[in-house]
């Protein structure tokens, strides 16, 4: 279990629609953001929102977003204005008796906040590392670690998970009466749960790497 | 192949990191739409960014959204303001000999826009079914359409794909020389892809479905 208090939606991070889809557990936030890869950050460039695919790591309730210095979106969102970082997983696709009611399975979390530029030596690698070993656990240890030149390409941003929410959808479709027969009634509307998964398929090498190089398990054991 | 203009990118629309990464061609904008199920809708209320999952449809070159007429998100799009749209496949992760070039290979796609609310009956009803058709092909037919009711809480939304990006990673890591190693030295750190493929399972029927309906052609050939 989870001691960390429940989330504490603001305005804009209660969930309206659908409310009954909304979670107020803290555990649940991490666990979407833990069983994700990437997430999708917004920010407001010149008056017009952009959102741009970006990888993430969390170290209790602060997620670690990096990119190159050179990126411009980056750049807006290191000059502290607000952002919004979204995860979704989708589970699986919802067949419903009638269009209106098909839908997905899915887990989403929604992260409002303005990021801090992260500049303290000690906490860039860190974060560095809590991102790296997100995307890639083992790789911070078993790799040649970021030299000066690199780190100084690479912009890291904090952003709190304070103001976030969650929302998730599981089960099959949510019917009318009107629309599930009797019984007793032939060749129904075929309703359910197509169940969608992320799986990990077999390493591939890289070409410069000598024949017979061995998978490490750090690797291996991540393949579904 | 596609007959279609190439992408005529905007400066926002301009793919300034990784441009190598950049695709021009609009056919690869369609097959990153057409491969995803969720795309993530970035808009601005109240000056802050709001980034929220939502399924879509495409039809040519103009994007189908919906979603409840209650969703704040919505009324604020339906209102013409600038958006952002992006769809988002990972197709691996990409495992370097340092840290700093840990990447992911991935497609992307990213729209910009004004969306149009589709207020015309007969335009109503076909983006319905080309957003149904992408969720779950073959359920338009199958299932009860919409009523009159339930188009008065749908909230249908046309963007244009004028104004589009797409960017693509493949292949192995990107090492510097000096951390490949040469063919004789013992122990290299593997450095290669683990592809990350979207998957769909068995079929769930819905506990309301008698027992043994059959599972239909349409939704049957989708497993993995």
């Amino acid at each position: 279990m989870d001691a960390a208090p429940p989330l504490s939606p603001t305005a804009r991070s209660t969930v309206r629609r659908g409310a009954r889809r909304a979670r107020t557990d803290r555990a649940e936030l991490h666990a979407v953001l833990d069983a994700g890869l990437v997430g999708h950050l917004g920010l407001v460039v010149n008056g017009s929102p952009i959102v741009l695919p970006t990888g993430y790591g969390r170290r209790g309730d602060i997620l670690y977003l990096h990119g190159s210095t050179g990126a411009a979106s980056l750049r807006a969102a290191a000059a502290g204005v607000p952002v919004c970082f979204t995860v979704t997983l989708l589970d699986g696709v919802v067949y419903a008796r009638s269009a209106f009611h098909h839908s997905m399975n899915y887990r989403c979390a929604v992260v409002h906040g303005v990021v801090r530029p992260v500049t303290d030596p000690d906490e860039r690698l860190l974060g560095l590392e809590v991102l790296t070993e997100h995307l890639a656990p083992g790789s911070w240890a078993a790799t040649r670690q970021p030299d000066r030149r690199e780190l100084a390409a690479t912009a890291l941003l904090a952003l709190d998970l304070t103001e976030a929410s969650v929302k998730v959808r599981t089960g099959p479709p949510g019917d009318d009466d009107r629309d599930v027969p009797g019984p007793d009634e032939p060749d129904p509307v075929w309703a359910g749960v197509l169940p969608v998964r992320t799986v990990v398929g077999e390493p591939e090498p890289c070409p410069l790497l000598p024949r017979g190089t061995p998978v490490p398990t750090r690797v291996r054991d991540r393949v579904s």
